[in-house]
């Protein structure tokens, strides 16, 4: 087999450098990558022979497989293009190219689904210094700041506290926009009578953490209509987050946990504005297996880190998600992001 | 033809979400996304229709495309995988099928390559944004830090600026980490007697900026051997670094600029030490076509900006990178990124 996504790599070799394949047959393995990480790679990888390739690391794996006796090779067709699977071809002879490739599509990602107690022990800090900075920003959001203001504090606050990067773009985003899912921070400033969704993730150890949380700009403001409305859909969202939460243990389906969040909003009138998946997995990467959507027969296991996040999108007015990452267990699961999620006016 | 890389996507349409995929047939387009995006579709689609699709974007935009009349169908086969592709496949009718695939690498990436005036001006912006930070930083960056207090610094004086968010994981590499040529941020301090390279951008307007300073860490150290080393390395680093910009002009081909940096450091006697490219386009992504590297023949035109980005890597010891962005002209080119260059002591 050859393994060329970053994560798998990294998964398999400690390697964190951009550029790598590792090939393994029988019970041998070697590590291909660049000029740029020769020292690094001496110093991060165990348990691998390395090679600092000048053809395409890829290629250079596969050339290296064939002359190591392998008759076929199992690649991640989910994460190899078209492209790099004909350059991975030419390393290999004539007479043996054809059949030698096998599409192996996501074979480390279904190995990475579960989480040993090292990786469980990074992604429980890497959760707890996502919630002290979530709980820092709430006496530094205010009506006025724009979006930016509000995710460069929070990103500061995430940085200055340890974390190697941010798992992804932050979302920040106040009334109208909180009813785009995928918003990012923009230059719009927060103002009184909004629901302000934060969405955010810290890297530590190289494990993401990710949590939403929304909260209600109110210090002052009149009463209005709108209040009593974001009011009542919060109520909703938060009921199907914990009935969802509340689903997961070992051995449920992913439909099932869905379908706990999703039946609450349905019922309370939100079934099209719930417009995505309840949750992800999440480790060395943002996106994991296993999805937890509607239509994901896959069973939840033991060690799985999943984030459970239902929403409800109202275009032109509002927004509400609100998300925990969880660890499943035989019995239940652990909340890696206990924050308060419950109602909040700033 | 259909299109599914996201920046290709954003080129193509103004549509910023994640997942969307391009049908293009005749005179005719459509661009097909998924439900968490139907407001943002309606709000940033210009000049192509919109459907919220229900299966994969891909697959739905595939069979649109065979229903319009099309014969066949180009993709993208560096940016598409495998299985992407054969899920692509099930939309077509099975009579079709065959030969109805054909892979067009990089069309929209060729065509990305040359900015017109308003990306230019983003592009400017970005980068003058990035230029603003450095110099902010140069009075925050002492002896004592952490790198990854530093790169806090960087990216919170960038957000609130109003940086979309960072163009990619901020680099700052201290003393022997400057070794790595892309080692992110740690927990290291900074000391006196150091090099420290910051090599980071921003986003603004979907562009990215990208620049690399490297700058000696001195107050009141003793003289040490290792000072003359690093600041012979630097002179080099910068000679080749003024060098290749210098080259850059509107038909020169990549491979001599990249000559104009490496013949530079070959001199010298680093050349074992400038252990990657010259440089890179840049625009809507941080990577992007063309390659300014050893290999490529491949000619500069008015419109292209790129990176050029010598350095030189001492496992070990330390590691010196300069980069400009610079755009080409005819007769030469704009550096988009003038912060100053020479030596500089803190």
């Amino acid at each position: 087999m050859v393994i060329t996504h970053p994560a798998d790599v990294r998964w398999l070799s400690g390697f964190t450098g951009s550029n790598a394949a590792v090939a393994l047959v029988g019970g041998r393995g070697r590590l291909f990558t660049d000029g740029r990480y020769t020292a690094q790679a001496k110093e991060e990888v165990q348990g691998l022979a390395v090679t600092i390739a000048t053809k395409p690391v890829a290629q250079e794996a596969c050339g290296w497989l064939e002359k190591a006796g392998a008759g076929s090779c199992g690649f991640d067709s989910a994460v190899t293009s078209v492209a790099a699977l004909e350059t991975m071809k030419t390393a290999i002879s004539g007479k043996m190219r054809r059949g030698f490739f096998r599409a192996a599509p996501g074979i480390v990602a279904r190995l990475r689904e579960i989480k040993d107690d090292a990786e469980i022990s990074a992604m429980r800090r890497a959760a707890l210094l996502g919630c002290r900075v979530y709980e820092e920003m709430l006496s530094v959001i205010e009506a006025g700041m724009t979006e930016i203001e509000v995710a460069a504090e929070l990103e500061y606050r995430a940085r200055k506290a340890g974390a190697e990067a941010m798992s992804f773009d932050t979302i920040v985003a106040s009334g109208v926009r909180g009813g785009l899912p995928h918003g990012i921070a923009t230059g719009k400033r927060l103002a009184r009578g909004e629901m302000v969704t934060l969405d955010f993730g810290v890297i530590l150890g190289g494990y993401c953490s990710d949590m939403t949380r929304t909260v209600y700009l109110n210090r002052s403001v009149r009463f209005s209509p709108l209040e009593a409305e974001q009011k009542r859909a919060f109520d909703n969202v938060l009921e199907a987050q914990i009935a969802a939460v509340s689903a997961v243990r070992s051995g449920i389906s992913c439909a099932d946990v869905d379908e706990a969040a999703r039946g609450v909003l349905r019922s309370a009138g939100f079934e099209k504005e719930f417009s995505h998946s309840t949750g992800h997995g999440v480790g060395l990467e943002i996106h994991e297996s296993p999805r937890v959507g509607a239509k994901q027969a896959q069973k939840l296991e033991s060690g799985m880190v999943i984030t459970i996040e239902p929403g409800v999108y109202m275009p032109g007015k509002y927004g509400i998600r609100i998300e925990d990452t969880v660890l499943v267990t035989k019995t239940g699961c652990e909340v890696l992001t206990p924050s308060a999620k419950s109602w909040v006016e700033l």
